[in-house]
């Protein structure tokens, strides 16, 4: 049963809203209100009016709650990450940089422990607040430190995931500190990052892969079944590849 | 390290083996020869002439070792879902029909426990069949009945995914064994199972989502960087939606 | 030269403007401006300022300069129903609805006559006006009438094209309007359509094709090549099929 | 009504054949035959068994009919280039290398005429020969020489297409060549050679568009409408621009 202060998500229609539950507090769509002291005490899924509330799924709090100093890697990107590095809760995962903290939600869900490096400021007190603000991430170790900075011991990790603008020469640093044979992945927004990255991993890392994924979405009318007129056309490439023994 | 016995991923330019390490088997792949006994001892990320070798992922397991009686759900959709359905080791989630057992590998690896029914004999053989072979689903319940004659009590899962050719007919079960709220998801090959499945929803789930997931792989030449001449065209239709409270 | 009256299309950056020639005229666009009088005298393709200046081609004045009533066929569309037609400067072709004209007037440039058929006065105005308004056309026959009403001998078309909402009705008189083994074309928003057609058409109509049309466009920056962050989902699917010999 | 020595366009169920109608020949498939004889003077669209038989359009002919001694520009591209280059039956079109004639086949439809240019012999020799054999291209000039070395006089060009490995060499004397204001296009398979040529671009050619067409056909069978299994990833990136005056 919805208590005060939890999160709910809120569908009127295709829209939807991520809010706290407070008593006083109240949300108006259209004609509709929906007043919060109405939800408490009630299950998840419960209707109120034309409207809907559930229980925050952990991809509709990455999607509307997080705040964003960057922009973040969208489930259909982290969701196929998280399991393409082959983690489960016996592995450690090295990810920078950590960004708004989208992907290392994600990556803590399924990891054992994650390790994550950010040299930007802003950026790191962003992502620790998201996660204190929703009570993610035991399993995370957050740095404030660029990753060519930081003290980790060889084979460390069992994977890793690279998302800063030059990643080329981080590459000597994360074969050091990956396991032999340890699944890595790379986001890469442009042609040009994939061509560079392409180069400098040959000898290195092995079993490259390239990938984007396109999700496309169709409106529910039964009865006028069809897609979406629009949709993303790109978030970013994604190569993966493995450590090869040195 | 590699022993005898475990499984191994074996790459050659772009092509992948899944083998079973056995120290007189060999591989032999266009005019190179990869004999097993020289990959004992090494470890993950060896290269061996023009060989690569590797400790599998989930996803070399499932797309390469899994044997199949029926279409397999693919990496790129099974990824997905699991996360979609809002799984975390706290988790208890329905899958039915197991069919040969790939989506329910990767739902094991994100929830607490998986409950999963299939009611044609050999494709429950052929699951289980596979978990047993790969040592995988500690947490997975099989259960070889039709999903239709389950003994389950109300509201015991907490997430739920259907992948009949039929499952209009499940959605008073289904409803029923659901906790309130909980994200359902039903993977769907053709529109016309879509079309039907928004109808049968009305009014007892919510919040609902129709959704293609599309892979575009890239050839990995980094002086020639252009997609692949074919890619996967469809596989299915993935619907999401939420048990309303009645 | 461009001579006063002349339709332009200008460039700045990624925008495209198409105006009429006017001495007095002039564009603003951020903090630079264009006086019409500069464009006078000169050749397509001028730099004037960050503007460039051309003669615009069929495509920009469809896209940009035709007065919309309906949601028009668009380019990636309609350029590939003209030649999947057979069309070429001895075929008449029929189309019904017109709408707006955007595809008819696609269809005019490279058939020899094109019979097209609209049952809403004020879209036939629009179409009639838009033909008017940049002298398009000459091989367009417009009757503002339900081709169901038209005084059509048997075996006229060549080809045909159909644009409304419930084409079913139309198939008899489609069929006996057109020549034996004539290619017809259907542009249907929703699967549902599709499904109700493919069933019409059986037994009548042959060698039937269905397909979407997807343009990916991409930011020409060099330095970043990558794909745009937003695309066109979903315009249409295209049948396509050919009168069956009675 | 067919006629010995027709070319005939012959489908059963999804399998198309395009061949010349010659009276002792038959065609076999699977425990079907389909005597040529049986076909002359019956009118395209006619049912025989299961067989249709159809006078083929132009794309059947490229597609189904032309040796191909390259990869062929395919119909989702070549027809939306024909009408991209603003083609019309006044206008006179430039396009090296011919290949094996699939673009030139198109462009000869929608143009006044077409100038092609084609440096390797054999290639020459192919599309030469496509064009004898289905009687295409009264309005096209094949040259059996290098653009380069092309005798052509400044602004002769209303429009022009390139597609050579190499493309930047020939800019200056595209460039030259071309009326003001005029549309190129240019195919390029590869991400490598699409950045190479927007750099070579700057200065001479503006309103530059980069896009890739995807076409996703559908299954027919109207109680289980779905995509195909598989689809064409990738044919080439199409960039257009047009010619900035010096």
């Amino acid at each position: 049963m919805f208590q005060e202060g939890d999160w709910i998500l809120i569908r009127y229609g295709e829209k939807r809203y991520l809010r706290k539950l407070q008593p006083k507090a109240s949300i108006n769509v259209k004609k509709d209100v929906l007043k919060f002291s109405e939800v408490i005490g009630k299950p998840s899924g419960v209707r109120i009016g034309n409207f809907e509330v559930y229980k925050p799924t952990l991809e509709e709090i990455i999607v509307l709650g997080f705040e964003r100093q960057t922009q973040i890697i969208y489930p259909k990107d982290s969701f196929y990450i998280a399991f393409k590095l082959g983690l489960d809760k016996s592995k450690r995962v090295l990810e920078f940089g950590t960004g708004s903290g989208a992907l290392c939600a994600v990556l803590s869900q399924l990891a054992g422990e994650v390790y994550t490096y950010e040299a930007v400021e802003r950026f790191y007190k962003t992502a620790t607040k998201n996660f204190k603000k929703f009570g993610l991430g035991d399993n995370v170790r957050f740095h404030r430190e660029d990753f060519m900075e930081a003290q980790v011991e060889e084979g460390f990790f069992d994977a890793g995931f690279v998302d800063v603008r030059e990643p080329v020469p981080y590459i000597g640093k994360l074969h050091l500190t990956l396991k032999d044979g340890a699944p890595v992945g790379f986001l890469l927004p442009t042609t040009n990052q994939v061509i560079d990255l392409l180069k400098a991993l040959e000898g290195r890392f092995g079993g490259v892969e390239v990938l984007e994924i396109l999700t496309r979405h169709y409106k529910t009318v039964p009865e006028r079944f069809r897609p979406e007129d629009t949709m993303v056309g790109h978030t970013a490439y994604l190569l993966f590849c493995r450590k090869l023994k040195s």
